[in-house]
C-alpha cells in the first residue's frame, strides 16, 4: 500500500477525537488529570518471529503496551502509531489486527507515522497515553509485602516454542501471540498494590527489576508459581518445566507487592515476599535452588 | 552497549520529572491544559543516509519531531525515545547528539524503549509532547489568504547533494543534517495564522497538502520563494535550480496562511495565495510554468 492508502485504511479505525482525522502532522489531547505514557517497540526476529501472522503482530504491538498502562492502573486514552509499510498483504493483514486489538480493548488511534521501510526486518513502534495513574512506581515495594501474580506464567513461553515449530496446542500458542494486558484487574490493584509491574522479559528477571529498584530482596516459591492446565499437559509440573517457565518472557501478567496481610481485589497467587537485603532468592519444596543462568530475556547483553 | 548501560547513559541527559529516572516502564505527566502529540520516525537509508554521523541522527530525530510541535506553536514537554541499539561506537555518538538537541531546544526526555536491533537498516522512533496547541489545523486556511514561508527554502536538499559526494559548502550539508525547528517562530505565527504546518517534504507538495485539506486552491511565485545565499552560489538562481529548491525536502520551515492584509509577526516571505478552487498553480516572471513531475517527497508512492 502506499502511505496514503494506509492512512485512508486507518480512518476507518476507531480514532480519537483530537487525532483530526489524521489529516495533520500531530493531535491534541484535552488533558485535566494525570496522564501515563509508554513506548514499547517490537523488532522482526526479537520480539516476533519472521512467521508470525501480521494480524497477531499488531495485535501484541498494542497489547504490550496496554500491559505498561495496566501495570499503572490507567485507563487507555489514545495510541501513537509508528508504522513501516511492509507490501500489500502484511499491511491489510496488520490492518485487520490493528483493528482487533482497538475494539477488543477500547482505545482509539491518536496518530502516528507511516513510513517507507527500508529492506531488512521490520521494527514496530506504538506509543501508549493513559489516563488516571493511580499505582505507585515498581520502585515503592515495602520489605515483608507479598508478591502476588495474576493469571499463569509461562503460556506464551510454551507458545514461543510452537510457534517454531514444536507440537502443542493453540491455546498456548495464542498466549504468546495474542497477549492479553489486564487492564481490569491492573485498575483493580493499583489501589491497594504498593509496587506493581506487568511480567514481560520472565517473573524471575522481572521480580528481581522490582526487588533491586525497592531496594529489597525477594524470594520466590517456584512451587507456588500458577502454572495452566494446558502447560503442565504441554510441560509436566517438575522443577525443569517450572524453571522454563519463570525465565520465559511475554506473560503480561500483573506482578504486584501488597501488605503481608493484604488479599488481592482480583484473582490472583501469592509467589514470594519481599525481604531485607538485596538479590533473589528461589525456594522449590521447602529448599533453596540454585537460580537458573539466565532469569529473563534482557535486550543488548 | 547493552540496553542496561544506554539507559544508564540516557539518565545523565536532561530527564523529566515524570520520567521517575527511566526506572519505571511508564512516564507520567500532570496535564492540565491542551496537548499536542506528535511522532516521526526515521529510517536509515530513507531519511537519513547510512553515512550521516550517528549525533547528526539523534539530533535530526529530535528535530523533525519537534518541529511539528512548532506548527502548532506548542512548547515541548518531552520526548519519548525509540532506540534501537546500534553497536558501542554509533551509540556512544547517537547519544553525544541527542544530549545536544536536548538542551538546544530545552526539552527533556520523558521515556521510552530501547530494544535489541536486528540486522538491518535501522529505524528510530520518537514521540513529542507540547503543551498550548494555540495554532488552527492545516485545514483552516481561508480563501484569499496569503502564503508565507519562514527562513529559505532548498538548502537541506542541496545539503543531502553534498552530503552524498557533491561539492558544497557546510552551511547547506549543516541545514540537511542539523535542521532547527522554528519552534520560537512558530509560537508567534500560531496566534494570526489560520493555518500553519511545516515543510518536511518539499514546498510544493506541502503547500498543495494545505490547500487540499482546506478544500482550496493554490497559487505560489517561484520566484518570491527565498533561497539562501548560500544556495544561490551553489546552484544559482535560474528556473530549474528553484524548481529543485521547490521539490526538496528537510527544510523544517514553517509555511502559514494569514489573512490577506496581515504582516507576519516574525521574519517570512510571502510565497503564493490560497483561491477558490483545487490544484497548485506555479507562476514565475508572471507566467504560469508546468509543475515538476515530482512534487516532493512521499512515502510508498
Amino acid at each position: 500500500m502506499t502511505e496514503g492508502e494506509f492512512i485512508e485504511a486507518l480512518r476507518r479505525l476507531p480514532l480519537h477525537p483530537g487525532a483530526c482525522g489524521l489529516a495533520d502532522d500531530a493531535a491534541w489531547l484535552d488533558a485535566h488529570e494525570r496522564l501515563v505514557l509508554t513506548k514499547d517497540l517490537i523488532v522482526e526476529g526479537v520480539h516476533y518471529l519472521a512467521t508470525d501472522p501480521p494480524d497477531d503482530v499488531a495485535w501484541k504491538l498494542v497489547a504490550v503496551n496496554l500491559s505498561d498502562l495496566a501495570a499503572k492502573g490507567a485507563t487507555p486514552v489514545g495510541l501513537m502509531l509508528g508504522y513501516p509499510l511492509g507490501g500489500d498483504a502484511w499491511d491489510h493483514a496488520f490492518l485487520a489486527g490493528l483493528e482487533a486489538a482497538l475494539r477488543a480493548f477500547d482505545v482509539p488511534l491518536l496518530g502516528g507515522d507511516t513510513v517507507h521501510a527500508a529492506a531488512g526486518p521490520r521494527t514496530l513502534s506504538l506509543t501508549a497515553i493513559g489516563s488516571g495513574d493511580t499505582a505507585r512506581r515498581r520502585s515503592a515495594a515495602r520489605l515483608g509485602d507479598a508478591l502476588w501474580v495474576t493469571g499463569t506464567i509461562g503460556d506464551a513461553g510454551a507458545g514461543l516454542a510452537i510457534a517454531r515449530g514444536a507440537p502443542g496446542r493453540d491455546a498456548l500458542l495464542a498466549r504468546y501471540r495474542r497477549p492479553v494486558p489486564r487492564l481490569e484487574e491492573g485498575a483493580a490493584l493499583a489501589a491497594v498494590a504498593d509496587a506493581m509491574m506487568d511480567v514481560s522479559d520472565g517473573l524471575l528477571i522481572d521480580a528481581a527489576r522490582m526487588a533491586a529498584a525497592s531496594r529489597l530482596a525477594c524470594t520466590i516459591d517456584l512451587g507456588a508459581v500458577p502454572l495452566s492446565d494446558a502447560l503442565r499437559e504441554y510441560a509436566g509440573d517438575g522443577r525443569s518445566a517450572r524453571m522454563a517457565a519463570v525465565t520465559a518472557g511475554d506473560d503480561y501478567e500483573l506482578l504486584a507487592a501488597l501488605p503481608p496481610d493484604d488479599i488481592p481485589p482480583v484473582p490472583a497467587t501469592r509467589i514470594g515476599i519481599l525481604t531485607a537485603g538485596s538479590g533473589l532468592t528461589l525456594m522449590h519444596d521447602g529448599e533453596a535452588v540454585p537460580l537458573p543462568p539466565r532469569l529473563g530475556f534482557e535486550h543488548g547483553g
